[in-house]
């Protein structure tokens, strides 16, 4: 090496040093430290001063526990998807109106107070989150261990450091920090597999209509649940319950208008809505993030409610190396929001409104978008347009001009959906942990790949649904491939809403034209099943479905109990492929039953194991 | 009843009815409920608004639970007497610029979180605060019960809902809501009696130099405390230990500035700093005001500092059937700041200090007030004067411009008193229970009644003190009366700064004058004591001092341990009468030692029991 590149190199060195010197600030140069459990809040809000008038481009936490308590967050009114509109939101980090920012925890533990919204990303560009934690002490959820069960009920052990709780009118109240909240759903897990204890799922851990049943303490944090007569079923002495109680007032992470946004190495223990909600934003990446339990403060709830939320998106989503175990929903829920026509108020002019409570205040259009037009009966696209104008008229109603007429078909009570924000979505490498309801509900027009997961779903592990009557959460499908996953056996061994086999495509069409199917070009291949049970995969409305070269090894961890008997059943369904199927053992979801539609509609060879 | 009288009773009543009706709001019209856990921090907020504004008078609570965050406190800058400078406080209750308010909690519960000021009172006149509690449910002081003991050290049981810690770096760090704070003194009390463990007190509860402690958990909630060899002390099996961390940041009910105040049927079962501050105010009335540990709570600890703290106060205080258990410092403080003078700047002009960083940023003084120039070496008023001008330097300093030349003695290191803001005092019926260091400190040259009170202190029961070369709490006495008061055995059991009998008149004079007595005129008549010890009264630089009718009964409770062998030392003082006592069993303090005074300065009858 001579002096010249002695000399470039140097210059090369300087340049890198002097950068990163630059560029990175570290939370301690505002003043915090960790492990400290001095309120975070206004520390970080100056660091987000300071990352958005671009003084620096990297924000690093010292690893450490840091704590986030209400006072000082930024308040501000968002509606979230999925959301109750309990406003204004408390933000911990607000990330707003920044570009090409990074937020680095070096694996810093960030510890959360009363009911705030961790992160919040909003109308930013090219902002990565990594490398932390997010839990809370007193979680929003509460869980105890069964200890003892009789005639008349069963005793739970409650940990009061991170549940405390009261009796209150003979019934279990759970007290934290600036809240007070009533249990009013009961979930029950296996302390070994860490499974949802099969044929419970909704109101069956207890049987329906347990509601009326009274606590007595026994001793601190031994609580005794019963009824005169008992419950139509107890819980398993040494299983786990999470004690369901408050509600879903924000989001884990809020990634809202944005584009390019990275998050990796994140472990969110806990939350107490949506883990990550991404809303109306562009290219979202997920990778090594995981919603679970904290297993080292004996935790069996994770989130209270789904995983990640796609509601909106467009661009593209990817999802890698991911898990979710021990959340009160679905790990991942996919889809757009369409809205009801409730007056044409001239040929190109219609009024809209938000059916659901949880996605009211939305900003639902913008001039330019594409839209469909969904007769509500059929659930037919009878028709596109391009919004011209949108106008909002208050939180659950706005206004749409369109730079055309509106099909002649569609009246008051039809749909209309918004396809600028529709997503290609690849979800690979991941684990569906058993969580309460179902593992992947996915429904967008764009291309979809889930490769390479395993599914421990207590419900469906994937649900394709679609509906423009009841939760209005829109999506019919138009590219789906599952390939290379594996189904263990837990998936779909308890009920909920919409699960009629481990994959379960259920639109809901009150009036299905066998002719128009909804969904289309679904591809299930190369997958390895290990059902319990009948039902394998359920498609209602599909056109193009194949289901190839799965293997399909019959499991006999637990009994059957589905109601339904076929391996395969298909509604209304067009160009069906079952075939190089194989199976080990008795696998017990032989048969192919098939309603409103026509049997030449199913290619099913004679040499596939599936059969008529 | 005639016709008439109806009618006249019936406007009348209606007149009481409307009156009601408008003057009286509830907490519920602005939306909180109590029992709900919810941060009525924001409801109050608006409640002050309203009283404020004079749309009502009375804001009642119904009874109830009430929760207090320090989210949406108002936030303001107070310079508090003996509380350290941690500025902004954090304050639930504002009352600010009102006049003629009462808040009345009809017994209801406040429950405080964090470091918060519960109640603030600032430039309001006629205000009635009554019927409500105060406490916390994580304290920002711990406890520990004794449980076991050995030749190392002694292992404490921690109630970890209240008091939840972490062991870092081998000690015992206490973490809370918002803070985390290492222990750094332990006070013992016997969990019978309530009494701090005879001989103890300051440092003794493990010796001196105990710091260097180890902490070890053996389980959750018991940790042991040791070190190589033990301690000089270990505290009793059984005993409660208050394990006292972090520091006085705010008072619990702060009055500043503000003119005729009532607080009635008030508990305050805990504060992080001074119980009830009074600062530059007038008219105090305080009735069935007990500062006392929450004992349904299993707490022996109350308040983190004094009960009653009253600096700069003028007009009457009154202090009627109050109870003050379990302080970390003495329940009742009443005296003034002093400051020393720093420079001379013109023959009428000086520049003053304040001497104690807890003094700090006060608002000294006003034009047309009265002052003492005090030589700080004898502690002689050398002249007085009226304040021209008063202007703030900083939050140390301030310029005095007098109406006419400072005495000639007075040079720089001299101190000033202010003599506008003294109080006469009034405190009766009550009990002064058993705390860490002393029970009643007085220093106002206004008129002062202390009758028909029980004491329990642990040091000295009463200590009449002065100074203006140290803590610079001013203050010379002109009129006491001491009279129908018990004196219960605890009475002296461990020592404490100042403490040299059960009463203690100890001036801090450099060089004493014995021809100029700083205190004058305390009678001290018709009380009963219980001493297990010699020393009775301690008095130094007083003119005109009773002893007389008391009754003395010998304790046998505990063994005797102060260094003085007198029941009465007297030093440098004049005109002393000591007579018409009279006593049961073997009273130690037989002795009357008298020095730097003349023996014709003290009248003893020889039918005395008291002798030379």
């Amino acid at each position: 090496m001579n002096l010249r590149s002695i000399y470039l190199s140097f210059i090369f060195l300087f340049g890198i040093l002097q950068s990163t010197a630059q560029d990175t600030i570290s939370i301690a140069n505002f003043g915090l430290k960790p492990n400290t459990r001095e309120n975070a809040v206004p520390f970080v809000n100056k660091a987000m001063d300071a990352l958005k008038n671009g003084q620096n481009k990297v924000l690093i936490f010292p690893k450490g526990r840091y704590d986030f308590w209400p006072h000082h967050c930024i308040e501000k009114e968002y509606f979230e998807s999925n959301t109750y509109d309990i406003n204004p939101k408390r933000l911990a980090f607000l990330l707003e109106g920044m570009t090409n920012v990074t937020l680095d925890g070096y694996g810093s533990e960030f510890i959360f107070h009363d009911r705030m919204q961790p992160v919040t990303v909003d109308n930013s560009t090219n902002i990565s989150l990594k490398n932390f934690s997010v839990d809370w002490d007193i979680p929003l959820t509460a869980q105890g261990e069964v200890v003892s069960s009789d005639n008349e009920g069963f005793t739970i052990r409650i940990n009061t450091h991170e549940s405390p709780y009261i009796i209150e009118n003979d019934q279990l109240v759970f007290v934290g920090e600036g809240w007070k909240s009533a249990m009013h759903e009961i979930m029950e897990f296996q302390p070994d597999t860490r499974f949802v204890e099969p044929y419970t799922g909704d109101e069956q851990a207890l049987g329906y209509g347990w509601q009326n049943y009274k606590a007595k303490e026994i001793e601190p944090g031994v609580v005794k649940i019963y009824r005169e007569g008992g419950f139509t079923r107890h819980p398993k002495v040494g299983n786990l319950l999470v004690l369901r109680h408050s509600t879903r007032d924000h989001a884990g992470m809020f990634l809202v208008h944005s584009k390019d946004i990275a998050i990796e190495g994140v472990r969110i223990y806990h939350t107490a809505g949506l883990g990550v909600l991404s809303q109306y934003s562009e290219n979202i990446s997920l990778k090594d993030v995981k919603v679970v339990p904290n297993k080292a403060k004996g935790r069996f709830l994770s989130g209270h409610d789904d995983g990640f939320h796609f509601m909106g998106c467009k661009g593209q989503i990817t999802v890698e190396n991911c898990e979710w175990t021990g959340l009160m929903d679905d790990p991942i829920n996919v889809h757009g929001t369409c809205v009801r026509i409730t007056e044409i108020l001239a040929p190109n002019k219609i009024k809209c409104r938000f059916m659901h409570d949880m996605s009211a205040g939305m900003v639902w259009g913008h001039a330019g978008e594409r839209v469909g037009f969904i007769e509500n009966k059929s659930m037919r696209t009878v028709g596109y347009g391009v919004i011209e104008t949108f106008e909002i008229l208050n939180k659950e109603e706005f206004v749409v001009e369109l730079s055309t007429p509106i099909p002649e078909e569609i009246k008051a009570g039809a749909a209309l959906e918004n396809l600028s924000w529709t997503p290609d979505v690849e979800i690979r490498d991941s684990k569906f942990g058993s969580c309460r309801a179902r593992g992947l509900l996915i429904s967008t027009p764009g291309k979809v790949v889930v490769e390479n997961n395993s599914f421990e779903s207590s419900g469906s592990a994937i649900l394709i649904a679609g509906d423009a009557n009841y939760w209005y959460e829109s999506g019919a499908v138009r590219d789906v491939t599952i390939r290379n996953n594996t189904f263990e056996y837990p998936c779909m061994s308890s009920m909920y809403q919409f699960c009629e086999a481990i994959i379960s495509i259920l639109p809901e069409i009150p009036e299905p034209q066998s002719e128009y199917p909804f969904h289309r070009n679904i591809t299930i291949e190369n997958n390895t099943f290990y059902p319990f049970d009948y039902p394998i995969l359920y498609a209602k409305s599909v056109d193009g479905l194949k289901f190839m070269n799965n293997t399909l090894i019959r499991s006999t961890a637990i009994k059957p109990f589905h109601k339904r008997k076929a391996g395969i059943t298909l509604d209304a369904c067009k160009n069906v492929t079952i075939k190089d199927n194989v199976t080990e053992g008795e696998v017990l979801g032989k048969k192919v039953e098939f309603l409103n539609m026509k049997k030449k509609e199913i290619k099913l060879p004679s040499r596939e194991y599936f059969e008529f």
